[in-house]
This record gives C-alpha cells, sequence and structure tokens, in this order.
C-alpha cells in the first residue's frame, strides 16, 4: 500500500529543497493542480514546475500536520514570504502506482472575528 | 484502531443535523475548538455547542473529502450560508479512546490571482 503520508511529506521537502527533479518524479506527467480559491487550474508537470521555479519571492514551507490513508493525503503547512507568514493546506490524490495526480492548495487568510456570543471565544 | 475518517463524517453530518447529543459524544469535555485565521479559541464541549447552535443564518455543510489516520483526520467540506458557499476544512486531533480531542477550521475565501506566467495558468 502507497505510504501516501510519506510521499506528501517529501512533496513538500522537495518543493522547499527546490530539487525539481525529485519533487517532479512523485506526480504523473499529467498531474492537474488547483486553486479553488481563484479558481486557476494547472495542467501537467511541466507548467507546474514552471509556476513555481518562477514563483516570486523567498518562500519558505513547512509541515505542521500530515494525514495520508490509501488514496489521498494532506498536509498542513507553515509558510513564509518575505515578511509574511501564515498556514495553508495541500490535499493530494494518488493513482494506482503510488503517483500523485492532482494537487489542490488552500491558502486562507487572517481576518477580524463577527460578533459572537459573549464569553465564549479567547483570542490569542 | 480509532476509525478516524468515520468519526470525522459522523462530526459533519450530526452538525448538519443539529443532533447535538450525537454530535458532543464524538469529543471529549474539554475539546478545544480553534480558528487560526481570526485567532479564536473555545474551549470545552459546552461552549462549542453553544457556540454553534447560536450560529446566526440558515447554514449547510456537506463532506467533499475525508481523510484519517490513527489519531488524526480531515474533512473538506462544502458550505452554505443564505445566499454565499464555499469550500473549508476542518481538523481533528482524537485521543486514544477515540474520542476528538482538538477541533481546527480554516475558512478559506476566494480571491483574484495574480499576474502568472503567461499561458500556464487557466481559470474555471
Amino acid at each position: 500500500m502507497t505510504d501516501t503520508a510519506a510521499l506528501a511529506r517529501t512533496f513538500l521537502a522537495s518543493l522547499e529543497a527546490r530539487d525539481w527533479a525529485a519533487w517532479e518524479d512523485l506526480m504523473t506527467p499529467d498531474v492537474v493542480y488547483e486553486l479553488p480559491q481563484s479558481r486557476e487550474r494547472i495542467r501537467g508537470r511541466a507548467a507546474y514546475r514552471t509556476f513555481n521555479e518562477t514563483y516570486p519571492g523567498e518562500w519558505q514551507l513547512s509541515p505542521k500536520v500530515v494525514i495520508g490513508d490509501a488514496q489521498r493525503a494532506v498536509v498542513w503547512f507553515a509558510w513564509r514570504l518575505n515578511d509574511e507568514a501564515g498556514d495553508a493546506q495541500v490535499f493530494f490524490d494518488f493513482n494506482a502506482a503510488g503517483k500523485i495526480s492532482t494537487v489542490t492548495d488552500f491558502w486562507p487568510e487572517p481576518y477580524e472575528p463577527p460578533a459572537r456570543p459573549e464569553g465564549l471565544v479567547e483570542r490569542w
């Protein structure tokens, strides 16, 4: 059975290391990368590599939570880009050969909370 | 071994059904609920129930992707609230007895994409 969690960790580590050969080897040639928040889609490993290689700024990624089952995995990771930082999530689908066939990113942004019932919520 | 994915599905289904007894039974009494984007934290099942019971609007939740391992799970779900809709993610930690001890939500918002290298990205 594919160790999807380990492969998901390798995905993030090879991306962080800009080890493009190792990173590409995890995916099918026709991998699909989607960003639902901006409704963007990139088809194919080559285009996806170009997207990352040319991404502006000195970005850094480090995993916080990794969960995998037989066919899927998720990494909740911390990111840094210049003076900004936050948490994001990337979901993976794996094919029967253990290669990543889809990648989906979510980049949640900070927000100020709305009014909440008195006394329920603390802030950090 | 705890079937964390099944329990995560039950969490979402009981919340959707407003079956508060079934929903509470999945968690430890001192469960911690966190919203990292707004840096909000709620301590305890009773306060967390009040938070949800009093949440304004006719919200609906349906699971899209559920992934679980021995100790953690995630649900990527679709939500509707009045005329709005989107995707969100909820992460769970389970204790040795199979009860949820922490819940963490992310609510990513739509955004317009920045300039991208020509020809790489399609929109949907």
